[in-house]
């Protein structure tokens, strides 16, 4: 019987072995989301996220100066909104001069001038309704949820570009409305920002149920109804794709695939038909399931966590978003 | 600006959903694996596999009776050696009369009669020193994992021929070997099997950290050494890709990927290539994050389970080897 | 001489049958095209499509009753205007409020609620030359076709608006000018109905000698020229798929491969390219084929249309629309 | 509403058109296939198959002499048994010196020296059984179809030997067995012939409803079974992709599809996945098809004739084997 | 040892051969560029093209009639203007009347009707910076390259419109300014003239070093900075990848990969994602390259021109823009 | 006129650099061609080579430390017989003892024990007729070249083990002939070195005019006939990937591109297809032209060759073999 088909002799030499081998994984490759609290002050624990917490903006160096010295490259802001007052249809608190994301972007451009800043747009976190969208009054009244698709981008384009201009390098919309890509973009072409704000699009974001303890995170909880209207139900392979069609023929400058680990086919269906970088975001499910099975001893936190990044190289991701930049920062720095 | 990619149309009728929903989970793709000890009478908890039990060969009912009336049609089995002297160096009792794979066989073949019989066909359960092949004696005595690689697959070739007389429908080989697919079709062909027993593949086994929990089951840990000579490194496509023609072109009917779940763009990868129905094998790691992280309120366990299903169907896997079947037959009952 | 590549051992078992086979035709894949004349009480029969007929609106019923309750779930409309004095250079009658087509789906809509009404958009069928565009009026009289493209696509966007609003749930373009698809979307978004009426493309429609008897049908024979100019060559696979690239930015929700049969590499070529569902049409000439050669004893007319449909549905279509409708409805009734 | 693809610039300058054109159809790649009768001197109509004709080899000149006039460069014989006694078991006339075949590649070799003469290799114009192979005897009593698909691989290479050695310049086996490529490339290796006689494999053969008219062309019905069990499903890619990866590992150098017209999907699937020629077999149902409808004046048949060969060639084929070939011959000769 | 891949059988006879053949070159393949002078009566010796000039617009005429008549089809002409005064910020003089390409135009349309014309679309050559855009002249002083996008690509637009006004029958923008297809498609349709001017896009334009001849016979070497700006990343496929989707999506009729030889892998992929006509330009270097090496003796002139293009078309390109069209055209002329 | 796909904005902060830029080029990926003479103490001058030498065993010291040094890592051996006494039919000096490679192996090895040594097999170099096979005798008489393949690949396969048992860590097959490669993996299977010895195989490897000066350089013209009958049409691309579908199958564990340059189309197609690594041969004729147009003038000898070797890794190869190997080593030290 012959099998001609060996894996060995291509890795019989030391020089062999390094022409197979692939790139490992690289500290600016992470990027780092942080909760970015509208109090002042605080550090508070997220109970379903073991380890992370709501930051006041001017407790943000406490957080940050040891990750960048470690080699933190670039971080994702949130703005968490406690006071339930803020809040309203149009989500008009997002880009007020102190609104937490605006007041971190001036204060990160400072502190830290080579740290890439990206932020999250989107309405949930400031609208009374928890939905990423405008939804129409009369209807939501009636407990039907309505989204206002046009109304919609063009507040999201308005919050991207006022945090375009407080300093954000980039701004990654996590809505899901169609056009809001292109929304964006138009905004900051009229604003003279479109060669300098790329945007990074959540463009294949499922309906997952892996999204749990995230909202405890946000404070972003709905008042009724769910996402599953704007968000890809979980087998919708060809959805995805009409939404990395989408994103892209309006302008996306990265695309992101969210959730990360259990969605790696999307990530190689994306690769394999675009040429912009590929972010994954490990989202806060992931995060629970590989800290909570390691602490049950079924493996080590740190191997398993890194099995997950290389998996995610390996399908085609080059940015990885995850909650465990810190300990992966700090695996990094003690391989070197 | 015009955003001509719309989501929403093409759902806005009921018969228009029809159109672009596709097919949902169905009983007859799980395939669940028993481990079947070689103790009479027993019902032994697998520690780190919280709901699975070894199982006595004259208990297998108990176990299965309930499951297939749900709708179970096929299992995985592996057989189970608590008396370390039944073991050698070239795994002899694997395929003896009264090792716990041909007992089962032939009392799930006479119980069960339409229930596909699978079996896994590999030497770690069976040998020595835990290992998947035959090592060179000598070597071993140094400490050198030297494979002996011709005698190996001569070896499995010899027990997959047994398992198939006793009653298999399908073998499975786990060893990673070069040409093993091969060598059991050789076997299978001399005895006028060819046609009637297929070879599902292990066909990219990476050397994950994720099968912590499973070696406990299978009582199979190494004596020395580790598994990563034989089986993939975690960031190879190359390596995975190659290892799947190799077994395609020995003739593999069936391939499998394990892990599953942080694999799937490997299962896109397998099946942009091949026209043989694809498998995954949700292993123990990924229980222990499904199961442990629902413990801890992260998420509802049947919805992420289901979850993580439909997402390895959308990768292009049809066939789900999962410890969860029990709970997903129910279920799939409760659905109907 | 080894040949490891077997067909057998991968269906040995009624199991590995089930896993291995493909999904079978259903009722609600089919769609009916039907001619409603702008004639009252009619039910002419058409010469060279045997076995259909033009119908007068008010007798849509006694055709359509029956094939509701053998499981009918979607019609594709076509107008068939008998009085050449309602025909000119605009086909302004196209749209008018007793125009066949708004008539019939006042009539439908009502009649059948969970009908899925298609109407076909076109201007041949009202325009004095038989032409699916609006010609340059002073270069028609020197003989020369000149297409007005914008003028054109303006009007099919109005007849399109009209159809919505009539109660059409789906708008189906055949005309093949540039820009049409793009032009109904955004006057269906001026009228807030972009998000509820979906396009189907004709797509790929082939100036192919197939259609000969569809013309009588339509009584649709144009009076100079032909239309070879803006339907695609029949060897053209790169202007075919330029053709999709076109009618996806514009966004078409589904997309029609014209004829089906024949031009099955198109549908698979189209299914790789897209993520939306795939019509064919099997036209008129391929109903003539499979008729004839039944009549005369090549083979069983209910076997090769099947057959037709099994091999469309192979190469990636998922929706058919035919003439052997009835036949198919009737057929899978028997197999059920 | 910007539409920015248009089809018509590219083409607007007669160079331009030029550099658009795919290539038209030559009579070089026509293949005529012809069935050759072991009675001496006949020309027997084929009921089903209007126009054409059982030949004695004593004949072939009036058939072929105007046709190579015209441009025939190859043909693919059939032999036609109309003496049941000289059919058995093996097949044993087949290769017998005085077996039409064998005695007509003597005559056409001598007569036409450029003509390239390609035989079908099958056991069932020779079988009791009018099976392609070779069946088990006593299961084939209790009316059980058991192919001895080792019996019958050998015995079509043996049969493809001959042929090669009496003068054909290439073997064609349309039987569907596992493995018959392989045996007859290492038969004619053993010969020194491997350099010289290719095989082109019937690769994709569906066990189609359109070879109805074959059967009486070449009087090889069936006593009892169908050929479903080893020809392919009809709606199985899946099946024809493993097939081709089958007939390719074995070493075929030209494989074909069977039937054509409805398969043109496959000739994409194929012509994208290997680099040897591809033929399609423009079967008898396709021929009635397009003959009785042409003849019932659904449209011009030389029109339609050669627009199923633009569209097999826009597929990927580039050999085309007809019954059409006379028709099409004339018809090129009069473009020229 | 089996070795079922034999390259030879599938050539064994003279028919099979030819159904192995791909195409030749032929000579409508090739478009000659020419550089146009703004001088009366001159032809300049190009010091680092060997054997090529720069004419004056009554000079083509000795240029063109031999070369028309040995079968070329079509040219590509640039401007060179030498009077520097003639030169400023926004290349006013490129669209005047007695600009070169303007003059050219209109002489070539009347002496050679049946010659396509088409003009490279620059700023290059008429800017007093020698940039391909309209500079920011406050940075510029300051020595920094900022690139005024919108106006360089509404003043390219404007040449475009010229030109084919003119009597250009393609327009070849190679300025790699994004939105200038889009802007030249969108000022041809105001004209009129949508259908008639086809867009040739330089679309995947490296920052090669192979172009340094180039400039001395375009008189257009830079006054400060350099293209890499503008022009793509010698090893940026996804770069290159991108450009292509952005121009496809602005409507480009034919695409060009610029430098052809060493960049055939993007032919190969641009080939494999659109389906418009492919050209490569064999630029200044590879000319000097090919010309120096036969001087040397490595090989003969024609063979490894020849060679090059077969090459070119391999990859997928059929439109070739080459200094050696008139040695191709004589050796083409030979071979005939 | 909106034109959404920016190639800028992705780039505008270094940190989006980082993540957009690919690999560069290292001196690990860099294979150095070393002709070694059948003479001691020579080093001579090859003519149509500048810059490089026949050496003698006894002097590659002088060559390689300094090459070593500057980070050299792999090394492809070329022996070059003067004495044409010592060529014969069979070529049977070539593993002798005192054969060139032989001694440089046991050389090398032992001086460079970290260096990579491969060889070149082939026949060329040593059988009198110059061809890389052996001929029949009678029919070369005739001037007619008729190769014996089984007889040449089993005396490729003993030359091959010969050199692997001298040293060499990998054998690199140049002579096209079918079945080569498994014919050598068979001899090193049954010599217990099948895993360690890799074959790097010439896959794609066609009669090009590039390769003049080499045969200089190897002493390797051919007495009669030329090398087109075995190596590849320079316009095939079908026969290519057909020869690399019959290497992997024969289990190449590298494949190689030659020419490289003018054939990264070729590379790209290949590294699409297989997961082994891909290397390109720029051969002497790419070396010519590079050498001579620098030395004319048309660019800087340094930066052409660089991009040279960043369009191949942009090709899809990662291993170079290259004379410009020394100038790359120190360019690359440069750099660091
Ligand atoms: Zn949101
Ligand atoms: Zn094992
Ligand atoms: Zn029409
Ligand atoms: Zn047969
Ligand atoms: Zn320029
Ligand atoms: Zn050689």
């Amino acid at each position: 019987v012959p099998f001609p088909h060996l894996l060995h002799p291509g890795q019989s030499h030391p020089l062999l072995k390094q022409w197979n081998n692939g790139p490992s994984i690289k500290a600016h490759q992470l990027m780092f989301p942080i909760f970015v609290s509208d109090r002042t002050g605080v550090k508070e624990q997220i109970g379903s996220l073991p380890d992370h917490y709501r930051w006041g903006v001017d407790r943000l160096d406490e957080l940050l100066d040891p990750l960048v010295a470690l080699g933190l490259r670039s971080v994702l802001l949130f703005g968490v909104i406690s006071d339930e007052k803020k809040k309203d249809r149009t989500a008009s608190f997002a880009d007020k001069d102190d609104s937490p994301v605006p007041k971190a972007l001036r204060r990160l451009r400072e502190r830290y001038p080579s740290l890439l800043l990206a932020t999250d747009i989107c309405l949930c976190g400031y609208t009374s309704t928890g939905h990423c969208c405008i939804l129409c009054e009369n209807k939501a009244k009636q407990g039907i949820l309505h989204i206002e698709n046009q109304a919609s981008i063009e507040r999201l384009a308005q919050i991207a570009l006022s945090y375009a201009q407080a300093g954000a390098h980039m701004v990654a919309p996590s809505d899901m409305m169609d056009g809001r890509v292109g929304a964006i973009k138009y905004l900051l072409r009229s604003a003279g920002l479109e060669s300098r704000v790329p945007v990074m699009s959540y463009t294949a974001k499922f309906a997952s149920v892996y999204y749990g303890p995230f909202r405890d995170a946000a404070c972003s909880g709905m008042s009724f109804g769910d996402r599953s209207s704007y968000q890809l139900g979980v087998g919708s392979r060809e959805l995805a794709l009409r939404a990395l069609a989408r994103d892209v023929a309006e302008g996306a400058d990265f695309v992101m695939v969210k959730p990360g680990g259990p969605y790696l086919d999307i990530v190689r269906d994306v690769r394999e038909r675009v040429n912009v970088p590929v972010a994954i975001y490990q989202v806060s499910g992931e995060y629970a399931m590989l800290y909570h099975a390691a602490q049950a001893g079924a493996f080590g936190l740190k191997e398993a966590v890194l099995e997950s990044l290389v998996c995610a190289q390996r399908a085609g991701a080059s940015i990885f978003i995850t909650y465990f930049t810190p300990l992966l920062l700090q695996a990094l720095a003690q391989n070197k």
